[in-house]
């Protein structure tokens, strides 16, 4: 079983074909329409970026790496995020003003806007893909619009003891049409089953920990964890036990016990589950939490260059990204998850404001919002493929988180 | 963190919309054109079924659960498999007599089709879309094509020392345009770099066991698993490997101990890892195997109810679906990963043929071939969801794939 033999060039090899990773732009523009638009087009390796400060989004194509179109009156998009119809044609964005839009990715347009809060803070859409979810700071609660129209379907209104709404963070879809969030002010996270649109049925845990900011779910939907920013530890639902409950997990892993100033808080839905592992940021401190997803005990520290923001497992777990706040967000350190050693620091650009990989993991999008640019790097070479200008970038999109939970 | 409380109803909810989990057909005949197709598809939620029969796909839209078109002429497809482009427009057929048919899902024609071997058994395409890799039984070797043209670029032979040309199964993507394959002839895996296609370069792996006749790559893409028909075992591959080597696991399962007559060989692509365990059909016995991927030793067998096909764990992991060979092939066996128990039997059809998921988990359908119906099952509530009537429907391929590796 040990031998091992290689040969060098031992095929019988018939045409040479240059493989850049990505075709050329002009692949992408045969066959197109009067608006410049390709007349047929398949929608599996589109994506959007984020122009934050335009309230514009800049259309990309992930096979040619190139950006193919732009729309703008989307509203204050600081803080946006997407999620996708499971056809990959229509783009949700939740914006901070309140705003959700919909927006054609064929016809590069907006077919549909409704102001739908004061200020919002992200969004989810259930397996079906008919219904779009919006969990909102003010007023507090989250709404539920048909994902075709955008009418709206339900208000479920998260209210505190003292009758008022609760600001919702970490709204995740669960399978059966249900849908699971967090209550900032109220200590609790919440199980909307909305099977019966007319009737939502909500389950409440109470007294998760004080404080949850954010929450994720693990990529096959079983745990969910909201971080705590009112103590030292977090919350973790097991979605499979029959009657889930909250418990306390990392209690004083270091949050309160001697905090840094904290710069920017950590987007929990980027932390990442590779292997057995789940990848956390410390809130306030230059670590990456290293959690045993059977124990969910902590297993390591790994030191970084400064306060996580998003800790991103590459597809295959092979790999975490890491990106940092102010004054550490020119810098992106890559961990080897199996040796759970930082193996490289790379300085893509200035003000690194979020990761996107490729579906398979080949390359991965980086924002650098005060470069005006998106550099792609292959995470093998870890060198820079490409790169796209756009104005002031921050998040990324692609249409594949379609066919994912939670996301 | 314990109490939990239900509210009935409590939101107030606005408008009232039947969630019947796919939507109505007539929403997807809107905009449609002169050839009866929709002038502008997104292509997240498409999939083709092989008709055996009659060598021809018919396409469906996993949104609607309709079947939307047909095509045929493409050749023999018995055994045939699909990988698609990455942009999701494009299904390579792989058909059991060596054609390979390139079909658009949009205009649900052929656009390419090459005659590329006298007998072939699948293939595999490379993240960046831009390879298509067939793996040959007569003669054997690998061809690889340019995924546009399919124009033929390598020929890698897979020579046994005799120089006759092995049987290849087995074949699977690896990151950085690689592909991995087994030789059932020569005993032993390739890993192929085609980095540069003029000048592939091979590794091989020797002496890995006997006849290995499949094989699995784990969802990662870290573990390739080749099943052994000469003998008592499996050879695995560990590609994180800085030198990949082959092992020998699972010696002794049973397969040589006291075999049953084998009716059908198991698909091994059909393999599943769920958590932390890998569901293994034991060839010739009516038992799944399971094994734990961080000893990879086996951790326990399920009963079940005739000789496994496939395998297949719905995307989440807390099932895994089994078909099984005649004479028991009109049933299919549910088994929960938490307690490893079968939990339902359910019988779709005469003569099941394959099984396919929706990408989020929710419903999974099922190839009834000699009642010429595709069953749309409801994972979570067992019961079915919707029928389709295809003459003689064998495998059932959706778009997601593309953004998998090993499919």
């Amino acid at each position: 079983m040990k031998r091992r033999t290689w040969f060098g060039a031992a095929a019988a090899t018939l045409a040479p074909l240059a493989l850049g990773g990505c075709a050329s732009p002009a692949e992408n523009s045969r066959q197109t329409t009067a608006t410049g638009l390709p007349a047929l087009m398949g929608t599996g390796d589109l994506g959007v970026i984020i122009e934050r400060a335009d309230g514009a989004l800049t259309f990309v194509n992930t096979s040619s790496c190139t950006s193919i179109g732009r729309v703008n009156g989307l509203g204050d998009l600081s803080h946006a995020s997407v999620v996708f119809s499971r056809d990959e044609r229509y783009a949700y964005v939740f914006g901070r003003d309140g705003g959700l839009t919909k927006v054609d990715l064929l016809t590069q347009a907006i077919t549909g806007r409704v102001m739908q809060a004061g200020n919002s803070i992200g969004g989810a859409i259930n397996a079906d893909g008919t219904l779009v979810a919006a969990q909102n700071y003010t007023p507090g609660g989250v709404k539920i619009f048909r994902a075709d129209s955008l009418e709206l379907l339900a208000d479920l209104p998260a209210l505190a003891k003292d009758g008022k709404r609760s600001r919702v963070v970490g709204l995740a879809d669960l399978p059966q049409n249900r849908f699971i969030y967090s209550l900032f002010d109220t200590d609790s996270i919440c199980i909307a089953d909305c099977s019966d649109i007319s009737a939502p049925r909500i389950q409440t845990l109470e007294g998760i920990g004080r404080q949850p900011y954010d929450a994720m779910l693990t990529p096959n939907g079983r745990h969910y964890i909201a971080g705590l920013f009112g103590e030292d530890g977090l919350a973790l639902v097991d979605l499979w036990d029959e009657k889930p409950t909250a418990r306390r997990i990392l209690s004083g892993y270091g949050r309160g016990e001697k905090p840094l100033p904290v710069y920017k808080m950590p987007h929990l839905r980027g932390w990442t589950v590779a292997g057995q592992y789940a990848y956390l940021p410390a809130i306030g401190r230059h670590e990456v939490l290293v959690v045993d997803t059977h124990t969910w005990r902590e297993a390591a520290r790994i030191p970084v260059a400064g306060q996580p923001v998003f800790v991103m497992a590459r597809p295959d777990g092979r790999q975490v990204w890491v990106n940092f706040s102010v004054p550490d967000y020119d810098r992106i350190q890559v961990i080897d998850t199996p040796s759970q050693r930082v193996v490289a620091t790379l300085q893509p650009g200035k003000a690194v404001m979020h990761m996107e990989f490729a579906p398979r993991g080949q390359h991965v999008w980086i924002s650098c919002r005060d470069s005006d640019q998106v550099k792609i790097y292959d995470t093998h070479t870890l060198r820079e493929h490409a790169s796209i200008s756009v104005k002031a970038p921050s998040g990324i999109f692609f249409t594949s988180r379609a066919q994912r939970m939670g996301l």
